[in-house]
C-alpha cells in the first residue's frame, strides 16, 4: 500500500506533540486554544438540545448547505450579506476555509498565508497540493510592498487572512490595513479568504470585517468564514461561509462530495439557542470573563519583562519573550513546572527554521482568572536565569 | 475570480435534480435514499440527546479520531479489527470513503468503481482529481477476467467496492466472489476500500465483509466503511473507518485539516443510544419494517413485467424495467403520477451515454407499506401503454 504523496507531504501540526503533556495531572494550559468549560451557556444549551431532540430533522438528512432556519439565523447574526453572495453552513471555520481554498487553488497554484499562521491552514493547503508563501502586514500602512510583491510572485489565486484578534498573534488590523490590503488584493485580482472565528469575542469595537469593507472597494472579492464554536460551543462543529455564488455553488458540490451535508442535530440545537434570547448576555459574560483573564496574564507577563502587544480580543497573547529568553528552553522549563505553552516556532512557515523562537502563544481563554495569575506566576518562574530581565 | 478546474470537472450528482420534484405535495418518493422517520427509535435518541447535553464534552473540543467512548463503541459493534489495524470516527461513511481514496489515490492515478455506481463517489473522485474507470463483478465467479484486466489498466491506486447491499443495485456478493475479489486484488497490490453502511440492514445473513476475510486472503488488503446513517439516523452523520496504522494516521491526517474532528456532541449521542441496550430491538423492527416493504414492492412490479433481482438487504431495488420501456420516460410519467424514481443512468460511470436506461432504482425505506404498495400501483399506471408487458 502506497500513502499519496499529498498526504506524506503534510507538515505535522506542532501544535499537536503538546496533546500528552496537556493531559499531565496538575499541568495548567495555557498553549490550546479551547474555550474555557465555564464560558458555556450550560443551561441554554441543555434546553437548545431538549428541543432539538424532539424534531424530526435533527435526526434526518438535510440540505448541503445547510438548515434554512439556521441559515436564516446566522445570516441575522453575520456580517452583512452582498447581493450576489449566499451562505453556507459548514463544520466549523475550519471546513469553510478547506472548501474556499479547494475551490479557488488548483493543485500546484499558491496561496499567501499570514505569518506567523495558524498551522492547520499549513496542513490543509498541504493536502490540497496548494502552494504557500508568506506576507506580512506592518501596523505602518506605508510599508505593505512586500505583500504587493507577494502577490505578483508566482500563480497566486488566494490570500488567507486572519484580521481581527488574529491566531496566534492576537493582533487587529486598523481600518486602513484592511482598506489597502483589499485594494492590493484587488489590483492583483486575487481574492481573500477571511478567516473571522474571534470576532464576538472582543473587549473593544474592532473595526469592519474584509466582507463588510468590500464592497467600497471596486474589483474586491471576500470569502468569509466565520464560526459558533468560540462564543456558543465547539462541540457543535458548526461555521459558516458567504461567497459570492458562483463560489458557493463550488464549494457546496465540494462539501457534499467530502461529507454530504452538515451536522442536522448539531444544526438544530443552534438554531434554538441562537433563537432563546441567551445570545447577547451570554457573550457580554464571555467577554467579561475573557478580558479579565487577559489582563491578568498580561500584567503577570509585563512585569516579568515580556513586551506583550495589546490585544483587544480574541483568545491569545502572542508576546516576545524577555532579552535572551527563547521560546524552546521556555517550553521545556515550564513543563517541569506543570504549564503548557506553545512556542513561536509552531507557528512559522515552513522553511523559516527556528523563526519565532523569541515568541510564545498563550490562550488566555481556558482557565479561571486564579488560574491564570498561577500559570503566569508559573510561567515567569521557568524563565532561564540567564535571562537578561531575570 | 478563477475557480480550481478540479471543482469545475466534478459531474453534477443526477440525483440532486429530483430535489425540487421531491418536494411536491402529494409526491411519493422512492427516489431519495433515506430512511423513514418512523424507523427512528426517536424515545431512545431522544433519552440519549438528553444525557448527552449534560455532559461538557458534547459542547467541547475532542480527539480527531473520536471519542474514545464512542470508538470503543463502535469497535464492539462492527466487523472484527485486525491487529495494525484503527478504527477512527468520520462524518458518515461518505467522508470516510473520500478520507481513504485522497489518501491513497494521487492526482492523475485511477479508482476502480463498479458499474452501475453510486454517483456521490464520482464526485468525489473528480474533486480529489483522481481518475475513475469501471468493473464488473459477474455471478459466475470464472467471469471475472474484466476485473483482472481493470486492476493492471492504468494506475490504478485503489478499487471501491459496496458489496453488501449495493446501492444502487441492492446485490450482495457471494462469498466465493468476495475471495475472489480480494484474491485478485492482493495479486495487484490493490488496496479494497469496501463500502458497508447497508450490513445492519439484512433480511437474511449476509456473507462476512471483506474486511473480516481479508485475514484469509495473503496480501489483501481492506479499509472498511461504516455508518450509523442506515440503522440509527442519519443526521447524526456519524460513520467511522478501519484502516491499517500508516493509513489510518493519513487519513486522521486529513481529516484535522479538513474540519478538525467528529461533531462532539453527536458523538455523545451515539454513545449513549449504543449503550442504551434499545439497539438489537430497534434494527430488529426497522428490518421487519423494510423487508415487508420491499416484499411489496417487488410483488406490485414482478406482476407487470419487471425483472427484479432478489434482494435481501439494504434500501434498494434496482429492476429492469419491461421490454420496450425506458427510465427516462417512465420517469416523466411517473412524476405526472405523482412518484418519483430514480432513473437508471444516474448510476452510470461517466461517457457511458444512455447506459442503464432500462433500470430505475427504487428506495423502498422511505415509505410505509401502504403506501409503497400506492406509489408502486402509480408506477405500473405510469408504463408506456407501447410496453410489451403493458
Amino acid at each position: 500500500m502506497h500513502l499519496s504523496p499529498l498526504v506524506t507531504s503534510m507538515p505535522v501540526n506542532p501544535l499537536r506533540a503538546l496533546f500528552p503533556y496537556a493531559a499531565r495531572p496538575g499541568m495548567l494550559n495555557l498553549a490550546s486554544g479551547h474555550p474555557s468549560r465555564d464560558a458555556y451557556d450550560a443551561e441554554g444549551l441543555e434546553a437548545a438540545a431538549a428541543r432539538a431532540a424532539c424534531e424530526a430533522a435533527g435526526w434526518s438528512y438535510g440540505p448541503a448547505a445547510g438548515d434554512p432556519e439556521l441559515v436564516a439565523a446566522l445570516t441575522r447574526l453575520t456580517v452583512p450579506i452582498a447581493d450576489g453572495q449566499r451562505l453556507l453552513v459548514t463544520s466549523g471555520a475550519q471546513q469553510a476555509v478547506d472548501l474556499a481554498l479547494r475551490a479557488l487553488v488548483p493543485p500546484g497554484s499558491r496561496v499567501l498565508l499570514p505569518e506567523p499562521v495558524y498551522p492547520a491552514i499549513l496542513a490543509l493547503a498541504a493536502a490540497a497540493g496548494i502552494e504557500v508563501a508568506g506576507y506580512e502586514v506592518p501596523a505602518d500602512d506605508d510599508r505593505l510592498e512586500g505583500l504587493a510583491t507577494a502577490l505578483r510572485a508566482g500563480d497566486v489565486r488566494a490570500i488567507y487572512t486572519l484580521p481581527t484578534f488574529s491566531n496566534p498573534t492576537g493582533e487587529c488590523w486598523s481600518l486602513a490595513q484592511r482598506l489597502r490590503v483589499l485594494a492590493l488584493c484587488a489590483e492583483a485580482g486575487v481574492p481573500v479568504v477571511e478567516d473571522d472565528p474571534y470576532r464576538m469575542i472582543r473587549f473593544a469595537e474592532p473595526p469592519p470585517s474584509l466582507a463588510e469593507l468590500a464592497p467600497q472597494v471596486a474589483g474586491s472579492c471576500v470569502i468569509y468564514a466565520g464560526s459558533l464554536s468560540k462564543f456558543v460551543a465547539p462541540g457543535l462543529r458548526l461555521g459558516w461561509a458567504i461567497a459570492p455564488e458562483p463560489l458557493a455553488k463550488a464549494m457546496q458540490e465540494l462539501r457534499q462530495a467530502a461529507d454530504l451535508q452538515p451536522n442536522s442535530l448539531a444544526q438544530r440545537v443552534a438554531v434554538h439557542y441562537l433563537e432563546s434570547g441567551r445570545v447577547d448576555s451570554h457573550v457580554n459574560r464571555v467577554r467579561d470573563l475573557y478580558s479579565a483573564r487577559k489582563a491578568r496574564l498580561a500584567s503577570v507577563l509585563a512585569e516579568a519583562g515580556f513586551r506583550v502587544p495589546d490585544t483587544e480580543g480574541g483568545m491569545f497573547l502572542f508576546p516576545r519573550l524577555p532579552e535572551g529568553q527563547t521560546a524552546s528552553a521556555l517550553f521545556d522549563r515550564a513543563v517541569a513546572e506543570n504549564v503548557l505553552i506553545a512556542p513561536g516556532p509552531a507557528f512559522a512557515l515552513p522553511g523559516r527554521g527556528a523563526g519565532l523562537s523569541d515568541r510564545v502563544r498563550l490562550c488566555f481563554a481556558g482557565l479561571s482568572e486564579t488560574l491564570i495569575g498561577e500559570a503566569a506566576e508559573r510561567l515567569v518562574g521557568a524563565l532561564a536565569p540567564t535571562g537578561a530581565q531575570v
